[in-house]
């Protein structure tokens, strides 16, 4: 999807955009990493980097039943990525974003998707499939440098 | 400072250490970027990439008083900073921090510094430089992957 199509790119407060601004959508298309910001129950930030996919409307990453983070997710749903390339490390993007969904993925079969995505070659499922699930955020809003 | 002296990597909840895990250090003593995770006013958190400097102590940022990060900081001091080495993305770091002060910075000094080390040639200080300050935060917790 290109970026354009969805919208002016118009500013609410902080100079945040609802659209994703021109010539950003690629630090998405590419296999960037995602520096995924959650809030804890203790009301205290947590970062940590994240593999992830982009449809042009959601942002899905591939996590466990067992990790804090989806914790923290449940707890307060409002999330924030940080999306930078390294090869051009003067660019980048941040998505704040809302909890779409929580899905089951008992076979690991999104994280393999993943690690192809990423690289890795004939990626085979991980030994906690069983506790996989995939996180979909949806972004709301987008600032840039 | 060798990371094994301060601690023997005590472990709390969540599998946080209170020392840097050995042979971490290295991703905070490289110009690589720090993604700095804040939880805004409203409670939804925000992160971005920003250089650092890291003196075996305390976490520097380079920033100016006139963006929300500040803002976000002084209403609430907990932060988090994920470290990633782009060469080796399958090892990063996970510092949570607590603010220690904000000093003025208004020749831009501490910016030019902070270019120097993120490789930049004969950096100038920023137009901004009459707003910069020097954001301090000291790491109470670490994880890794």
């Amino acid at each position: 999807m290109i970026a354009g199509v969805r919208g002016a790119g118009a500013r609410g407060q902080d100079g945040a955009m609802n659209a994703i601004p021109e010539g950003y959508e690629e630090l998405l298309l590419q296999p960037n990493f995602g520096h995924l910001a959650t809030v804890r129950p203790d009301g205290d930030p947590a970062v940590t980097p994240m593999w992830f996919e982009w449809d042009g409307e959601l942002l899905r990453f591939t996590h466990t039943t067992r990790r804090a983070k989806l914790r923290n997710i449940e707890h307060n749903p409002h999330v924030a990525v940080s999306v930078l390339d390294a090869a051009k490390p003067y660019q980048y993007l941040q998505a704040r974003c809302v909890l779409e969904s929580v899905t089951p993925d008992p076979t690991g079969a999104f994280y393999v998707k993943l690690a192809e995505r990423y690289g890795m070659e004939n990626p085979a499922p991980p030994p906690d499939s069983a506790d996989r699930v995939i996180i979909a955020v949806r972004p709301f809003a987008y600032s840039k440098q």
